[in-house]
């Protein structure tokens, strides 16, 4: 039986609480799928959309409540792991007692540590939060000293670093609870994003992409399997071309190779393959699948997705 | 050295960010006593002033997004558990660091399984967010099926039950990790309130004592400590009389008579009592301390508090 790391996007969690409620219930489907194999699983998941929705509401409650800042947006995204980890754990062990077995499952409040000098600090790229209009982008900026960015047209939005991540603060713990047979919950969205400045965890107003917080947790628990959930059954090169060719399996080097061509899109197919290259140079033997959600076991069963190893 | 249940007071916590950021670093100091004597502690913390900010957030959201639901108490209490671990782990992080030694101390999201029977349930005393006038408050319980009631001239607020915790659904994961060395935060706001309808756990718009939990806690940890902290540094009875008598000590069978007499406030020194005697009559040898946050390590030595024992 393997250690699996399986990182959940944002489509396996839906837009609102209801969604959430009925999105988890078709992803713990596919996650028991794997406990009920006899691995042991920890999973992370994206928080895009509700660490969105929390900023904006703790944001309005500051503008009724004078006497309250805005909340940062570290707490925010600590918030949006107990919202999002709350649900998702009582799905998986619902889905489990359903088929006649049970693993405790735990979710954990989870910070990743980021370099302050990490390069993605000088240049925010992520947005997040509601549209507005110049005027109100402006006066939003001046006000809480955020920086604002024009968004395809459709006015501006907040935009934060994603910086790399370096190291999960509560590894030790998720070791722990995995060697000791619990399914665990962690890294949510990424991570709380801290930088360490002398003794003290500093929250850092920055969102980490969960992927790449996913190839380091999978790394430092010492995992055989990352698992990147995604919209496609597997990998292409020359992606939507005559010549489009769907791999099932990569070595680390031609992976960079054809990311140096240009064949996987920023922000969307190429962070995913670099996580999981990331993941796949740590230590031969350790295996990273991109794939779909439902096709999670037939990929580590070695029937579908595209694997990346060493 | 003992296992110990510390059961934190609102007033350890503040009630805004800024206020709960520098709270958090006294409420560390005297953690840090007792994990540097070699204790085991498990800490739990209230969240009144928290949860009803995030609920009040979140129904604000609601209002500007009308494709989403006011979100239900139970989310609101898990968001509570983020917002106030993260920030208490860290602070408690910092304080060991400063004194030149380290154990990892991580966050739990926490459930707290009670009886959808519970008399509670029919009768909800637990006042949470604002105050509104009657017109308001008619309208507010009629658009979210909300019971409201007259809170001492102060206007109308929103009631909910506080039924009795029964068990804690994450009890092994925190258990394995207090086994190996981990200081752990659990059961934050005295637990998300859930009752067991066939597999699944349901969500209860409740608030759960932080005391009772912390009491049931304790003995399933078998725990040989639960301090409950307050306002005052020991108990008394005939308070504030001219016969006024401070507690050093009182069996399980004693704080009970005090208690029939009506020696202890409801809603304020009543529960404590209570939720000492649950965890000091649950075992022989298990003992409940009621006392100040400053005077834990102090009472532990059996220098001062109250102390409960069968």
């Amino acid at each position: 039986m393997s250690r699996i790391v399986i990182a959940l996007g944002g489509n396996a969690l839906g837009n609102s609480l209801p969604e959430q409620m009925a999105a988890v219930k078709i992803t713990s489907r596919a996650i028991v799928d794997l406990i009920e194999e006899g691995h042991d699983v920890v999973i992370s998941h994206g928080n895009g959309p509700q660490v969105g929705m929390i900023n904006q509401a703790m944001l309005e409650y500051s503008r009724i409540e004078p006497t309250q800042k805005p909340t940062p947006l570290s707490v925010c995204v600590a918030m949006s792991q107990a919202y999002i980890g709350y649900d998702l754990q009582n799905a998986i062990r619902e889905e489990m007692l359903n088929r006649g077995f049970e693993k405790p499952v735990v979710s954990m409040v989870t910070q990743v540590r980021v370099d302050p000098e990490d390069p993605a600090f000088a240049n925010p790229t992520k947005p997040i939060g509601r549209f507005m209009d110049k005027e109100a982008a402006d006066e939003f900026a001046e006000k809480n000293g955020y920086i604002m960015k024009e968004d395809a047209g459709r006015g501006y939005r907040r935009v934060v670093a994603s910086p790399k991540p370096i190291e999960i603060v509560e590894i030790s713990a998720i070791r722990k609870l995995v060697d000791n047979g619990e399914i665990v919950i962690a890294c949510g969205g990424g991570g709380i994003p801290v930088t360490l400045i002398g003794n003290h965890l500093k929250g850092a107003p920055a969102v980490i992409d969960k992927d790449f917080a996913s190839a380091v947790m999978a790394r430092d628990l010492d995992a055989d399997y990352l698992i990147i959930l995604t919209a496609v059954e597997k990998v292409a090169i020359n992606f939507k071309k005559e010549n489009e060719q769907w791999l099932d399996h990569m070595t680390v080097e031609e992976a960079k190779k054809y990311a140096g061509e240009g064949q996987f899109a920023p922000g969307s197919m190429l962070p995913k393959v670099q996580a999981a290259c990331d993941f796949a140079a740590s230590k031969p033997g350790r295996k990273a699948l991109i794939t779909l959600l439902e096709k999670a076991k037939d990929g580590i069963n070695g029937r579908t997705g595209t694997t990346i190893t060493l």
